[in-house]
């Protein structure tokens, strides 16, 4: 039994033991990253995240500073056989067509509704702009958030047969947790739209929606019968891609990441852009290695393609994680059925 | 002496506590916002905050929810006889001048350099926007940052004799720390340049860089010296007023607030955005009414003009604090001289 002021102690410290709990698992003390083999990088993560974390090391960054940013697409979740957020497209195109007789002879609509993906991909990134903006805008940025949950709680991955946001990578999950128990504020900077992602990303991620950087279309603050709305208009704001990824960064994080994980050449200017800070920083490219487990490609690919990152990351000291030898495992448990 | 276990607890406690205080002063919990007089806005204030976060209430709001939103000038600190970011390019048009010898001939850059700012004002909004490309473009973001911070640790406000960061409002911080202590995250939501802002907001009001969200001008990454930099390009992004707020306000929080506190014409949509919210929502202006400790101004002023917001305030169930009236003290102690 427990003295009296003892016990008060304890309940203070229970207190404060739930109130700095995320939602997502802590990780396990022994072994953070117990889906990493034990290959070079995790050696790499774990030398980096005891180095930057040690108060009075040359390499010290205090709590302030530790920034980690994560790619989506490719990096946290799985980029094949398409990225997510087209084959939501191509479903909305299929949902939205009754609306829409014309799209029965406007390209690139009636390839997606003939189910010809080649001509879909033979539209080009016009066609695919048109596309986006045939099914992303038009609505309110509540109407549409609600369309992509929905959309995410029925849709299947066509291959390994579970939600979308099951198909995200473990030892990414354990990676994001490991940081954040270092001290480091987890961010997503992906070039996909920060309005399709944020709806999981704090349940999927543990990232809340403020620290999700992404590409954006203009919305437009307008009365609608008298109630203030967010119309979402079929027009760009900003592709967070390449060189658009520090330009994003600098924008909604406003300050240079210490760690940056990416997984194709839409990352390369991120990872450059970290690992020039003042102080010590860390790049990682995911290498999808593993046609078996998931899938397998880097320089010759429609979705993720890497090359120079491949080619430049062992003279700027970038690790590359082979998804095949690396990873002990890529995706995290099935759930029961409910 | 405690026993052997408590001690451990009472350690546990102590680093958990560590762990958790913020930057900034907790609240007092006898009485969290000492600087506010026992009038309506400081009843109003602890009513809402008592609902949102009584779990099983009508009104409660869970912590992943609870967004407050300030904005800046006029609302924590003090934006007369000027806004502090004008001083400012004021103050940088006068440094810069001997390397532009066209200003001495060129408005609005003349009246500046003359010392007339009525020719300044006469220069209008696009002068006033030229005076902000001249002083606040063509530089790193890295070079522009020290540059802000040099400046705000030697600048004076031109009637208080004392640093612009010690011309907050003593009342808001309270506010802000009560606020954070109820779960809540707050963010500036402001007219004023999001890179003029980031570099004392954290230790200023306990609000890290990505927590404020302002006006922007683009950048572009680029390589100098081989050194990745982003430069500052002389050219508007959004200007984060009005109605833009609101659509700042999705695009970098990706959610709509529960309170939000302004000032001026400039925060009108952005309370009506919040508090018409599908949970209950808090609007509260700050009505300068003071002259004596601080100033008063609302319909007929250049900066921080209200008049539409003080009409609608009571039909809408905003608040409306007047800084005379509601407000003990204004400016926080003055710091003892190092």
């Amino acid at each position: 039994m427990l003295a009296r002021g003892c016990r008060w102690v304890l309940i203070l410290a229970v207190v404060l033991l739930f109130a700095v709990a995320p939602a997502i698992s802590q990780p396990d003390k022994a072994d953070p990253l117990p889906s990493w083999n034990d290959t070079t990088p995790k050696k790499a993560i774990n030398d980096f995240v005891a180095k930057v974390t040690k108060e009075g090391s040359p390499d010290f960054v205090p709590v302030a500073d530790r920034v980690a940013v994560f790619d989506n697409d490719g990096t946290l979740w799985c980029e094949h056989p398409m990225y997510v957020q087209l084959a939501f497209a191509l479903d909305r195109v299929k949902a939205l067509a009754p609306k829409h007789p014309e799209w029965r002879t406007t390209e690139p609509f009636k390839s997606v509704l003939d189910g010809n993906l080649k001509g879909v991909a033979a539209s080009g990134e016009k066609g695919l702009a048109e596309l986006i903006m045939g099914t992303h805008a038009g609505m309110t940025v509540d109407e549409f958030e609600v369309t992509v949950k929905d959309w995410l709680a029925t849709a299947e991955h066509p291959r390994f047969r579970r939600p979308y946001t099951e198909c995200v990578y473990q030892p990414m999950l354990e990676l994001l947790a490991y940081l954040r128990a270092n001290g480091f504020k987890t961010f997503i900077v992906s070039g996909g739209g920060v309005e399709f992602m944020r709806p999981f990303t704090a349940r999927v991620y543990g990232v809340p929606p403020e620290q999700v950087v992404g590409s954006t279309i203009k919305t437009k603050y307008v009365l609608r019968d008298g109630k203030p709305v967010l119309m979402r208009l079929p027009e760009i704001d900003f592709i967070d891609d390449k060189a658009g990824k520090p330009v994003c960064i600098h924008k909604f994080i406003g300050r240079r990441p210490v760690m940056a994980f990416g997984n194709s050449a839409g990352d390369f200017e991120m990872l450059e852009y970290t690992t020039t800070n003042n102080h010590r920083g860390f790049g990682l490219f995911v290498h999808h290695t593993d046609a078996e487990r998931e899938y397998a490609y880097d320089r010759k690919t429609e979705f993720g393609h890497l090359d120079k990152g491949l080619d430049e990351a062992p003279k700027r000291g970038w690790v590359v994680a082979s998804m095949k030898v690396d990873w002990k495992t890529v995706f995290p448990p099935k759930k029961q059925p409910k």
